[in-house]
This record gives structure tokens, C-alpha cells and sequence, in this order.
């Protein structure tokens, strides 16, 4: 029944995630195939919604595990409602964070286990995992910049506003997941130029598109 | 540390546990007793917010894995921000629905399974339990009654329009959870006048007070 591939984009804020996910989106287009681009938390009216609460900088009472289960709310409601349809239908799916980025985020740096977030997501997955997921490496000091340079004329949302030490966390979690299993997550170096990011992207999904076929 | 006495409101819709709970709070007040009311889903600000995405009638879309992982989230939010913080301070907390709405409504009703909403849900409390669960047990076909009466002028909500199977799945899954717990849980027979109801109330919680003295 599953016939399309699941690709996720992850890493921490600042890396040119999404930059990268359009740029191939375009060029996945062009080539003729069908593509769709989602993104976490959201992609759905309901995620969208849970979105919301989870970004408001407002919400600094938010207990870590309110936390957790809103991304897995959002999540299970991304999957039935887009990506299990898009993927059935024999779509490429280009998501912008996904499981990873709550073991990351929620998991190490707001420290309540990446263990307990890895299970709690496979429940709200029911089973779904990426074909790929590309880590976008990138140190926090150029990260950091990136978005304050960014920020300007805008704000930081509620997670973007935490410290150092927190992003720390984060960035050595997403790593321990791509040693941990290499052959589906793949380490982009994010500190080098765009141009040469996007070729290397294109020759792994090419490849993973010629084994699927 | 903890001090205080969680009581908790459980039954389907319509079985009078809301009018219950106000005359029990106004009675413990006058006995200068120190008393918190709240409701699940909701009781805080993040909670709210959560429960205007759950109860929204617009949001048929809503996975089941979704809605349960949404009133998870609102319960760690609920327990972290208010129920924890006012039993530490000796306060007798009155909660609207808890734990065993979620395991009856989402457990049976929208068979995802009892022991997966429960697991589930002592992770988002943190292994916190009521000190007493007063159940009120009403026939669906009652209830169901005085819902429509209640509705006259107003609309139900997302929840209130399922049909009358998932209403006697959820009130099966009441009946087992007093079973399995009849210790912790008292069965309340919902369909006596609200004057006797109140009085068996009133002496179950005085003598749950006793014994915590």
C-alpha cells in the first residue's frame, strides 16, 4: 500500500533547513515528480492550531510534558491526515522537522528523556518512520547568528528563546541519532555554502528515489 | 510534601456531576475549608487553549490518536501549573473529569485502547492519582435527555454529537474502572434527586477528610 517516500529535514534552528527543503521541492518538481511540503509542528488545520500554543512567547508556563505531547498531537494528526494519504498515493513528502526534532528538542534539552519521546512518538506514528532524514550539522555559535540576523525587525518565538546550554543539548542529540543509525539519517555539513548543500541533496534523494523504484 | 486531596468528577455527559461538584465546593467553604475547582480539559491558561481546539465542532477531522494525545497535554499542563502547586498547600482540588474520562472516552469509546490511554496518561501526571473518584453512573438513554434539554438554544459540541454506541462504550469502561478500584472509586446513582446525591457526597468526602487528618 505505501508507495511514496517520506524525507525529513532536521536539525537546529538556523542551519537552512528550509531553505534547502524548497530548493529541492523546486527541483523534484521540475523533474516531474510529485511533491508535496509539510512542516512540524503543523501541516494540518488542527496542527496548525497546536502550532499556535506551542510558539506563543507568551506561554513560558509550559511544563515540559505539555510539550512533548502537543508536538505528538500534532504529529499524529500530520500523519493520518497528510502524510499517510501522500505517501498511499506514491507522493514525495518533504517534511520540515519531524520525530527527531522531539527526542532533540524535548527529549535532551528540556531533558525529559530521549528514551520516554522516542516512545511516545512511536504511538502517535502508529509505525510511520522517514526513508531519509538529513541532519543539517551545524555549530550553535554560527546557528545563532544566523537567526539573529533573522530576527531583525521580527521576534524570537518561545523555543527560539532559550540559552546556549539548551541548544547544546539538542545539537549533541540530533548527532548520538545519526551515529545511531547512519544508514537512514545522513549528515549534511550546514556551514558550507547553499549551492553545494543543495547539489549533495540531490544526488542522496536521487539515489534513494532509484532504489524505490 | 503533599498535603492536600484531589477528589475527581467522572461519568458521561449529563449525569450532573458539574452541579455536584459546585454544591460540594460551596459546602466545604462554608466549613472553612480551603477549596480549588477545576475542570478537565482546561483549568489553565495552555489548557484552555487546548480545549477550544478539542471541542471545536468545526474539527471533525481529528484523528483519535490526536484527541487523546491533546487532553495528555492539557491534563501535564493542568496538574503541573495547579493541581500539584495547591495540594502542596493543603487545598482540597475539585477536578471535572480526569484521568478516567480520557480512558473511558478515548480508551473505549474511541477504542484506542484502555491500558494505552492510561500508561499514557500516568506519564503526563507523573504517577499523580486521586485521593477519591466519585462516578456517576446514569443510564445513556437519561442522560442523553437531559443533554437535549440542555442543548435548547445552544449547540453540542464535538464530542456531545457522537452516536449512542460510543456513548455505551464509554460508560462501560466507567462501570469496569469502579470494579477494578472500588476503594478509590465510588459509584454515585446519578438518577436520584440532586438533594440525596449531594448528601451521599457530602459524607463519602467527610469521611475521606477524617482520615487524612
Amino acid at each position: 500500500m505505501r508507495k511514496g517516500l517520506l524525507i525529513t529535514f532536521e536539525g537546529i534552528d538556523g542551519a537552512g533547513k528550509t531553505t534547502q527543503l524548497l530548493r529541492l521541492a523546486a527541483w523534484l518538481e521540475a523533474q516531474g515528480l510529485p511533491v508535496i511540503v509539510t512542516r512540524e509542528p503543523g501541516g494540518t488545520r488542527i496542527g496548525d492550531a497546536v502550532r499556535a500554543i506551542l510558539l506563543d512567547p507568551r506561554h513560558q508556563e509550559m511544563a515540559p510534558r505539555t510539550e512533548a505531547l502537543l508536538y505528538a498531537a500534532s504529529r499524529a494528526q500530520h500523519v493520518e491526515e497528510l502524510i499517510r494519504p501522500a505517501l498511499a498515493r506514491g507522493e514525495i513528502v518533504l517534511c520540515d522537522r519531524f520525530v527527531d526534532a522531539s527526542i532533540a528538542y524535548q527529549g535532551a534539552g528540556l531533558g525529559l528523556g530521549e528514551a520516554w519521546v522516542e516512545a511516545l512518538n512511536e504511538y502517535a506514528l502508529g509505525g510511520l518512520r522517514p526513508d531519509l532524514t538529513l541532519w543539517f550539522d551545524l555549530d550553535w555559535p554560527t546557528a545563532r547568528s544566523r537567526l539573529r540576523a533573522r530576527a531583525e525587525g521580527g521576534g524570537l518565538d518561545r523555543i527560539e528563546r532559550r540559552d546556549e546550554a539548551f541548544f547544546e543539548r539538542v545539537a549533541d542529540a540530533f548527532e548520538r541519532l545519526w551515529r545511531a543509525a547512519p544508514e537512514v539519517r545522513k549528515r549534511i555539513d550546514a556551514a558550507r555554502s547553499p549551492d553545494d548543500i543543495e547539489q549533495e541533496i540531490r544526488a542522496l534523494v536521487w539515489n534513494l528515489i532509484q532504489q524505490h523504484l
